[in-house]
């Protein structure tokens, strides 16, 4: 039987690599009078519907989605979360 | 007393709203051989932290935060949990 889940996926950038956007963004923030922010990383989260017929299909699947096309491994890492739907709404 | 959070905060396309670079990872991921992807939505992930007297107080300032810099609340919703921290490691 074929099973859907909905993927969470969150791909960071690596503690040791610079974020310009993130320091960006935290200087537009200070400019705007926020000077109680500090330390922005900004990273995607992304979300996508899997079919599969068991969970552990599907998280190899997306092990291998991550390092061919959401993330890149050099500089980023990931992770993800799975919840089986019922249904295909429910995505964002 | 100075509290420090950690916001993980979520940023998402309003549903109603087209998705063109989620069309077109789930497209390059079709050419790849994944056809049981479908739904590809893209959104942000941030971290940072923010330091504030009270927890009330850090959740005022991060909603204006994502209303004026993180969102456009025409298009994106936005959503975020707060978690104390100790010390400022841990970001990401």
């Amino acid at each position: 039987m074929q099973r859907k889940y909905l993927a969470k996926i969150f791909v960071t950038l690596r503690p040791s690599v610079l974020d310009p956007a993130g320091v960006a963004v935290q200087s537009g923030l200070q400019q705007l009078g926020y000077n109680n922010v500090e330390q922005v990383r900004i990273g995607k989260y992304i979300e996508l519907i899997i079919t599969s017929t068991e969970e552990i299909k599907a998280r190899q699947d997306l092990e291998r989605i991550c390092d061919q096309m959401l993330a890149n491994p050099v500089i980023e890492n990931y992770r993800f979360d799975l919840i089986e739907v019922e249904t295909q709404t429910g995505v964002f």
